[in-house]
């Protein structure tokens, strides 16, 4: 008997590639271990499909999460899987399973939110599947999208010397997350209270609880005519996905931690609860940006753009996996979540 | 406040659908309202997908129900809605919710149900996600197949006239699902008695717990160059969807009761249980039988084929959906669930 706790999550899914036969369909392109899975399409592009689950009491805390915020989110962590590829998304599924508490009003609330994503995205919510539920409230969706041929963008095929970027900025959402359990805390011990949270806290619970996918990156590198020589989204902290995309890759990397993004919102929080912004930002998760590598040369056309950081380089041993400090310390990048609601 | 149980799982549907937008995407060709949605792949064949959740306590109990049969089915329900577009399913995706009370060895078994029936019906396992649940096993599979575009087949263009064939027979997985429970129900108040569940029960109880898509009929029928004029697969009961193809396609029915395939183990079940074999085949459920509607000329090339019965002809009135008995009794079809496990 072995616990599933004791090797993991990636374990478990390492486990499920390695017994999965060769594929028998010709029309697959590449199965389990990217983003996105990859099938055949037509003559110009690729077909994309992803799925994302998200479970009550695990994904997310319905006692601040409004409904309309997660359907929108159930929708965006999805489309941020087809954006890691470099492609953008067509369809959708939304399966949801309802226990007897929700009404037909919070079923429209949820679908609200969905809808608006979809809008947002130009997807179509073309099916899916409801069904009672004896455990809170949970929500699958899948998703289909297109890349062009030429511009399919996997983790596993970066270059040593490529430059490291990231969209946007890190540690946000896990900030947020912070920000929302202290106030039902609180609010649990005092339910008369007022809520406290100001406005100026909106941005992080923003990043939380309704995070959007960078297709908006998508787009701009088609545009520039860049293609990254890997990408991969920020669904898990910064460190756990960097290393995903050198171990699959093979190379190393040295990252610099006062390039890495922090929102200054972020940096207040941190202050306030007594912990590392940088740490967040490493290992809190659920940002949605995309990590991306391109050739120093093609770096040029992107190293003025306002959304995109260039954070380190890629190495060609391995073994170097180092996040290095402007006084020159050097430490070891560890893929260690903060336990948080990592979808 | 509106309760979910007072407009009903379709209500629910319907709702969602009418809610949905027009499609922005010129690649959709159809959504929500039939087994899969349709979207376009190539110039000679359409995409298909559908996608459905498997809930503990819902859809399966664990005190009877293997897991290795239990993952073979959720794949199998999968390929049942692309079979029913006379598709042909080509790759799946796998989330599952796990609580922890469940082991590497569990999942292991799960898989292996998973992989014996991708192997059976030749799709590759793609993709997924697996995520702690509070609550139990949740299994939500996707899958997508290809279809000729002259051969796609809808639930909405039947037309009067046309013949009503079902394939296999009906009824043996809701009896198989009785002899299940009354077996957990004996065991339950006795733990030391010994199963009784014979082997000539192996059909009803294999019906149950490992059903199987029909895509050899999808096979047969492209030999024959019979493309039906519409169809849907058994999941909820013969009534309840021949009631929704009617209704789909502006057509009546009428069934004639004796002519509804049922095994002979079927029969003997419902004696010993004191229920009609014919109402377990018209509102049992889950036998994943296709339902379909041929012209009468196409069905002479049908009329001998040992799996496929033809169970009545669809009328112009759509206010006619009658079963009719041998003595020419006449009663209305009631799309009723017997509140069982319908997937």
């Amino acid at each position: 008997m072995t616990t599933i706790d004791s090797i993991g999550e990636f374990g478990l899914i390492d486990r499920i590639r390695t017994a999965t036969e060769t594929p028998q369909q010709p029309g697959t392109i590449r199965g389990i271990g990217d983003d996105a899975a990859v099938f055949a399409l037509n003559d110009t592009e690729y077909g994309l499909i992803s799925t994302d689950m998200l479970l009550e009491g695990i994904h997310f805390d319905l006692t601040y999460t409004p409904l309309k915020h997660l359907g929108y989110k159930a929708v965006a962590v999805n489309v941020s899987d087809i954006a890691a590829m470099n492609g953008l998304p067509t369809q959708i599924t939304v399966s949801l399973g309802l226990s007897s508490r929700f009404t037909v009003e919070a079923v429209d609330e949820l679908y609200a939110g969905i809808r608006a994503a979809c809008a947002a995205y130009k997807v179509d919510l073309v099916g899916g599947d409801t069904t009672a539920s004896r455990s809170g409230l949970v929500i699958s969706v899948s998703v289909l999208g297109t890349v062009p041929k030429d511009r399919i963008t996997y983790r596993n095929t970066a270059q040593p010397n490529d430059v490291v970027c990231v969209t946007g900025d890190l540690g946000a959402a896990y900030l947020g997350l912070q920000l929302l359990e202290r106030e039902k805390q609180e609010y649990l011990a005092n339910p008369d209270m007022q809520p406290s949270l100001s406005e100026e806290r909106a941005y992080l619970m923003q990043r939380q609880l309704r995070p959007d996918a960078r297709t908006d990156i998508v787009h701009e590198l088609r545009d520039l005519d860049i293609t990254p020589t890997a990408m991969i989204d920020i669904s898990d902290g910064l460190s756990s996905e960097i290393l995903h995309l050198c171990r699959q890759s093979g190379t190393g990397v040295v990252l610099f931690d006062e390039n890495i993004p922090i929102d200054d919102q972020a940096h207040l929080a941190a202050t306030e609860f007594g912990i590392s912004a940088l740490t967040a930002a490493l290992n809190g998760g659920e940002d949605y940006e995309l990590l991306f590598t391109v050739r120093p040369q093609a770096f040029e056309a992107l190293k003025n753009h306002a959304r995109i950081t260039a954070i380190g380089y890629l190495t060609a041993d391995p073994a170097q996996t180092i996040l290095a400090t402007r006084a020159g310390q050097q430490t070891r990048l560890r893929a260690q979540g903060w336990g948080g609601t990592g979808a």
